[in-house]
């Protein structure tokens, strides 16, 4: 069956509306929906609102704090570490990036990691807020170990994700968001879901043999053999070693593991105030023109342009800011079942 | 011919007495040096000793200012930029980290680019700086344009390297020193000069062919494709972006033009003081314990255990620490042609 497009505006408010009848505080669920939304508007489909049942799940299940006590403690100006009290990554997350913003205007820089936190969906949402304030962004998160070491066997890291937003003139953010693997353990899942086979090459079963069956699939490749564990470990080294988390195979499950147990994620942000350096200006002008000359560049298949990372998700953004987020068959039914369950209107399509 | 063995201490004092006979300044040569001693300790040839004779000539045609007169800016507590005044990049490129080490000790972070700088060899020299003080260093430099851009045809911009160095208990620092593409375009040099073909999947030729010819690769393929040349681009932003550097194509080559044609590179350096995050020495236990937890990892190749980034370097480091550093025959008779012409005493071989 197709999938069926919903408004933004509307999944905001369903959202909205369910997560305040299980009274979740307000500045929790606006982040939360925001990251979520936003995610899915990027066309970033397996970390949007696709795992809007999973976090509910996590509420419910008492993972998830819905009334978060964060506590944000320093010992140095341009430094910091939130606890997150198991709020959902994007609220303590969040947190963490506006104060890593609050020091960079301070002092030029800021880096605040956020520990007792959980699955923080992509991690965009954080680096685009500090480009909000003509800053450069970075993000970082561990997660659930599914990255083959080189020359290992079974995972030992998770696909832990590197982010940097960085303003523009005349168009949204440079944005690279990148998994530090081939393909992602929720796009995995997304073909899981769609019952799709995965392309060879993006990791191997338990026994390290190559699959193309989703369900078989325990460990995904690196980019670049052992550059890419490389990068894995610099996050972890980020995320987990200055926040006390656990680290590698110790990391909780996403999926498969009790819905009342806490993922006390790691989280690793920097905002770096431009201006400390550049004229914003001068910058803004000087990114545009970069990312124009490259999007110039001869294309080996003249149908396929040259891009910059962030192109494909800021033409999708703009489709779906409008046209809606295309919802799948069996995950619009299961929000209209949820609808039904919190008695709130059900979702309609704007086809 | 094979290579000959020569010790750390020999090439260190004939290097030294060669920049002091053209009169560079003590400092200026003592981090350009360093840097190239400890890159070939560490078996980073490419951007070892073998580059000697280049900066040899960079000091003679004018490239390289013998007595560079730094200006450090700064209207952050937490930021600064450098003027490298055409120095080495080893030595600018130290004058910054140095910089946001101070900086780090003040305030739990600082940030530093360096402009008007030059080649400033491996990555790793500026990034272990800062974890001898107990800090997480980073560092990246842009260069000469030689990556593919994802589905492009020629090369945008350089095999920009990442580099993040770490303390670690009762060994040397996790460093994690990787350019962003495959191979780096002085190990393709270094083939070039061995006469040896480069394995294909290295690059393309200015056509756009793949290639195991080292004459004619022009072109590099980034790691992970979109993603790899994503963190090029990261780097580009950082290094030329803040620092007003020329960006991507416009950046200079450092073989084949003139060698009083300045380079005018960028580079950016991160120190981050661990104790701000989490006390020094759980950091150092736990990130010991995970490098040997990852050691012991079973390997899909039993004569191949799982590594750490870095473990090859420090194998190597303490190995050339005792019986020399190898020099090719070529390069061996070059700098003792260089020998003869400063009327210095011959290099003699440890073996």
């Amino acid at each position: 069956m197709a999938d069926k497009n919903i408004s933004k505006r509307q999944l905001t408010d369903f959202f909205g509306s369910l997560l305040k009848k299980i009274q979740v505080r307000d500045d929790v669920a606006q982040y939360l929906i925001e990251g979520i939304i936003q995610a899915s508007l990027r066309g970033v489909d397996s970390h949007g609102i696709r795992l809007f049942p999973h976090y509910l799940n996590g509420f419910e299940g008492g993972r998830l704090n819905k009334k978060p006590d964060y506590k944000f403690t320093s010992n140095a100006l341009s430094t910091g570490k939130l606890d997150g009290d198991h709020a959902p990554g994007h609220a303590a997350g969040m947190e963490g990036m506006l104060k890593a913003i609050e020091r960079a205007k301070e002092s030029g820089i800021g880096a605040v990691v956020v520990y007792n936190s959980s699955h923080f969906g992509a991690a965009a949402y954080y680096a685009l807020k500090a480009a909000e304030h003509d800053m450069i962004g970075l993000s970082f998160t561990h997660a659930t170990a599914h990255v083959l070491p080189y020359g290992g066997m079974r995972p030992f890291l998770g696909n832990n994700p590197i982010c940097l937003a960085a303003p523009c003139e005349g168009e949204g953010p440079f944005c690279l968001d990148m998994a530090t693997t081939v393909a992602t353990f929720n796009k995995v899942q997304q073909f899981r879901e769609q019952g799709q086979k995965i392309p060879l090459g993006w990791g191997v079963d338990k026994d390290g043999r190559q699959t193309e069956d989703p369900n078989r699939l325990v460990s995904l490749f690196p980019i670049g053999n052992y550059k890419g564990f490389g990068l894995s470990m610099m996050v972890e080294i980020l995320c987990a070693m200055l926040t006390g988390a656990p680290y590698g195979q110790n990391v909780s499950q996403m999926f498969g593991t009790p819905m009342n147990q806490q993922r006390k994620l790691g989280h690793f942000f920097v905002a770096l105030r431009i201006d400390a350096f550049e004229e914003i200006t001068v910058f803004k002008n000087r990114l545009k023109e970069m990312m124009d000359k490259l999007r110039q560049e001869p294309s080996l298949d003249p149908q396929k342009p040259v891009m910059a990372a962030g192109d494909p998700e800021k033409r999708c953004y703009a489709e779906r800011v409008i046209k809606g987020i295309p919802v799948p068959a069996s995950l619009l039914s299961h929000l209209n079942q949820l609808a039904a369950n919190y008695h709130l209107p059900e979702l309609t399509s704007l086809d």
